[in-house]
């Protein structure tokens, strides 16, 4: 099966495989002190700047409890787009970890922006309500949109301005610099962000994700937020090595990059069609729009896809690191035919 | 490097690194809707009955808290030997995730008995006192002993006729069932046991531990608990894939019946030298045992282990799937040689 | 001082503060285990039914985290208008005590209804998504607002047909019931309701507010509840004789039927004044109204009030149970002063 | 009905009520913008310091929620005494606020030492294990026992050293301070205490405790937590007013003196009975003593106490501001009547 529903339906990159293969080796030090997590950490630093802080856990949802526990207290609020997996996709994980109350803030195109988060600011200061802290953006968004980097940075530096701190979740942060074309330090840390959620699993990983701390303030209790979530791996060499073989060579920069393009081949192609009509810009990695209700079913059932929105039939086309050219260009060609099929 | 320091210092048994392998091939639905995850559950109910509620997790304590706020609201205490990992090396973890109190009972050898329990009770019904909820015990404990089937039956029963409940962290379950010579329905469902973590990683998986439910009562809220406490895996094939190459053929069992034949030798080869005393029955896969001050660098340098406890000199040497008889030797014989040395 | 500001600005009614004093007698059981509580229990009895369960708290937010969490686990979540108390001005209580999502819907209003409510409930079985689980509305509601009896019990079936508890946060319910004209347990549980905060601070207690819960779903672990909430006074005599003061004689709806009157009075006499605007109907003891911006200053120096909407510069004018017909007449003179001032 | 059972079986001090009665004028500022908390304040720092914090709270458990949230995150863990009103008796809400583990410490008197603390700072720096944050103390302990003003001081020393902080439950501290002779300061933050609960229920207060921060370190988040803890009163002045009349004079202290006075004549008058055995020293005003098993029943239907250890049959008396001389005489006649009877 090949499909179009999540990155996470695809598999493990060939280099990833090796790698939990060579690292099958021996005994070694458990909780991290091995070789394998140094050099990862080191890869990360190469990549982010050598204040950066590196924590490995096991899911997106681990890593954005973790980074976010690690800037809040309980009466403290939250920010993200009504969009953002954490309000949406993560079953309260982040009020239970927390404690914490969660903003969430309608948006056209999964974007924060000053203006919108400037009304809850007035809250400030005042002990009847929870303080916003942290401002929590998702980089790419989950409608496939991809804030620039002036963007990120106006966003940031707003933040700063009014003591909130930014966290990053990028679940599918190499499909963003990809499309960025600037480095990973340029497109975070360099923006203003504090602290992010760096994805692996959705890029051809087996398993893992990363906490990244940029701003000193965080780090103290990082460590053990970490281990009372329940994100510290005794083996932690085998998620370790997962994150050398995906740095080494901008393995991950790669991958991105070719399902990026992969979604912009589909995004053309799809085009052409009359009955479907694109409604989010494809910056990245997924395809949203709209399709006509009836060829739902009979094209899922070919290749997988999820709806964005039931009530508008707004169809979600995720394209990963294996996804090729071919399976593309079947995908368009059943749409068409499927198109086709209605008007007879 | 080969060590006696803990049994996640160890790697992934060849069969298990064969199923990642082998899993890895096209997409494959997210969140456990796959063949491997149905293989793997119907490989657990064929071991513990078919009533058992299966749910993959990634680690040790993540199935703990799993379980436990399953069968608990936050008003509730959970009652646990003081050795018990819950307890000592969680880093708080089950009150981050419950907000309930933990009653930890001094004990002998890790064992809880009707005996040590009952005073606890006095407080049920009192609207002032955190109302005793779960016993959780771990088996083999955490000094390699191992609860007798008789000893299992009493303690279930006794929580039962006072409405608590019997939780069971077994991270080495597979080395106590070995020890018993029993089935793993004998050794846990039908001795009572209502819920339990069954341990992958410290027994040959690269990642993975498992809640198993046997209780009905405790099924209704599982699937969301475990989301919200981020212990969902997306691509779950990849670690449903592994239990099923563990369960197939009993490996489980007879990897935990070599690590434990491999401590049985390590505690008969010791117990010959003066110098040495054993502390705890070996029941199961660790040793422990009081050694002179000045050799425990020295070993250490050669064999990496954990010191139980640093004023008594107490050493823990934990065997593993992939001890070799030879490694025992050179072992005891540095261990001879370095008490030898000290008479010089 | 007499003020618009807030009904917790006003005293304490001269009957209630008599039976603080008569209670003062000896020594007497603490924790409610005592004849004053049993006649309270007695008295709300005879109000809402047989059936219902009493809990005193100490506030209005200790009412609202007690009844919530009966209802809920962390996995849950409450929805409410988002200008509802436990949602702004609680300072996240809600989230600190129960773990749980809230979702805070816009209404025009502060009126929930089936189809503002109804997207949510899509979520309905959805491991991602946390589960809608409570309706939490406010009778009469922030704006002054109040629910009919048809709009309450058309809610209230619609939360029960989709497996949802109505909460109702009473902060004011009994200026609520004095606008309904109806007997308290047809205004409450004969709707549906299953659980409910009970004001007292807001209308002549010195201090006190009880959980008033109709379904027995909900019951058995209220006392725990609220122990753990820090929600259980040791000299409780001294509530629960305030609320038999409270309730005797219907005191308690004879006291809202003033302030009720006393808002509607204001409103008729500002009705008249060109420069202020009504901007919500007066149903209970709030008045809503836009005013000039410059008359804010000088009119606050005489009676205290908040403005409720900076931005707009709308003006909440509450009225308590000891406003006089002379002070509103004092106080719209006033207005009419300055805002007739402001056109020199 | 009068009693031995406990300080909070009495009533309301004839001052205090009447503090109550009169702030009972005219509308006044909600939440402790108001004259009557002003002057409270300024009486506590007369006897506390100029750099007390001071935060009016609702009852005994919302002072230590309060005050221990100021000082720890989840991932700390708070230690006490296996009798300490936290651990005990109210019901885990210290694990429901915080998220801490609790270490319970066994003691002989109630009391805590370096030695007994000792054993639990290995912990520290270990991700594994919860981080030893703040000693919890109680003065007088549940005991009956009162720290001495160097046992204190040591502790606090000793504390601050290993960067713990130092929390004193003072629930009844004006009985401890009588019991010492010295002044609230001398007793407390020239000890070196950072943070305690000030009890005013147990000392005629019809309602109310205080929060009192001595460590500057601790203050910043204090009025978000005790608001997000439901312990933000909104007609503040009514507890205020009662701390005023509580304070001035010392009638805090002279209340306490003589309940402390009332205890040693119990003592003194059942020391004479051979069937009665004193189990603790009479340091303030409880009493606790071993008496025969008989005697219990007939001896509570006229003067109601509690069993401090069924098991013993070791009773608890307390005395309150309002026993009196007579009661205790024919009390203890009482006691010598009954151990006589048993004779015959």
């Amino acid at each position: 099966m090949k499909s179009f529903a999540s990155d996470n339906y695809s598999g493990i990159h060939p280099n990833i495989l090796n790698a939990i293969a060579e690292a099958n080796q021996a005994h070694v030090s458990s909780y991290g002190n091995d070789p394998f997590t140094a050099k990862a950490e080191h890869l990360f630093k190469q990549q982010f700047g050598q204040d950066t802080e590196v924590l490995f856990v096991f899911n997106g949802t681990g890593a954005n409890i973790t980074a976010l526990q690690c800037a809040v207290q309980s009466f403290h609020s939250i920010l993200c787009a009504k969009t953002a997996h954490i309000n949406v996709d993560e079953c309260g994980a982040l009020m239970k970890a927390t404690g914490c109350q969660l903003h969430a803030i309608d948006t056209p195109d999964g974007k924060l922006t000053p203006e919108l988060i400037a009304p809850f600011l007035s809250d400030l200061g005042n002990i009847h309500h929870t303080q916003p802290r942290v401002i929590s953006i998702t980089q790419c968004t989950e409608v496939g949109t991809v804030y620039s980097l002036n963007e990120l940075t106006t966003l940031c530096r707003f933040a700063h301005q009014n003591g909130l701190y930014v966290h990053l979740d990028g679940a599918r942060i190499a499909n963003a610099l990809a499309a960025l074309g600037c480095s990973a330090k340029t497109g975070t840390v360099d923006c203003g962000v504090d602290i992010m959620s760096f994805g692996g699993t959705k890029n051809g990983l087996m398993i893992g994700e990363a906490v990244l701390i940029f701003n000193k303030d965080l780090v103290a209790n990082a460590q053990f937020v970490r281990k009372q979530l329940a994100q510290l791996f005794s083996k932690m060499r085998f998620i370790s090595a997962q994150f050398v073989a995906l740095l080494e060579n901008n393995l991950w920069l790669t991958m991105a990059a070719h399902s990026n393009a992969m979604a912009q081949l589909l995004t053309r192609e799809v085009s052409t069609i009359p009955q479907v009509k694109i409604t989010q810009p494809t910056n990245a990695n997924g395809v949203f729009a709209l399709i006509p209700p009836a060829i739902v079913e009979p094209l899922q059932k070919e290749f997988p896809f999820y709806l964005w929105n039931e009530q508008t039939c707004e169809a979600r086309w995720m394209c990963s690191f294996d996804t090729t050219e071919e399976e593309i260009r079947i995908f368009v060609k059943l749409i068409k035919e499927l198109c086709d099929g209605m008007k007879l």
